[in-house]
């Protein structure tokens, strides 16, 4: 089991954290994301370690950025 | 035909705006749906006025108000 924390930018209200949920929860292995749109923060908890880049992709198909 | 422009209060993404499209749409009548997130403005077309009522309740749907 991995958890790891990122931030993401861009998001400005409920619809983007949908969005973001909705493509992360799509990575392989993934079994949880939680998504605060006030801090940008994204949680995913997932079998395996998913990698930044992995992850990133997600996000950007959202339509949003990986901070840092 | 009818063209009501209105103001929305509260949309701050491309997805706040699909949202207000789609409910606006359903309205009986309705044969265009234009908006602007960065004004707020609606321009809705339909075959006879609709009312700022009616307007009001279909914005509302979608999570946001009607200003003015």
């Amino acid at each position: 089991m991995s958890t790891e924390t990122y931030t993401v930018s861009g998001m400005t209200c409920g619809h983007c954290v949908s969005s973001v949920t909705e493509e992360v929860t799509e990575l392989a292995g993934v079994t949880d994301v939680q998504v605060d749109l006030a801090s940008g923060q994204l949680v995913v908890t997932a079998d395996q370690p998913l990698g930044t880049d992995a992850v990133r992709t997600a996000v950007e198909e959202a339509g949003y950025t990986l901070a840092g």
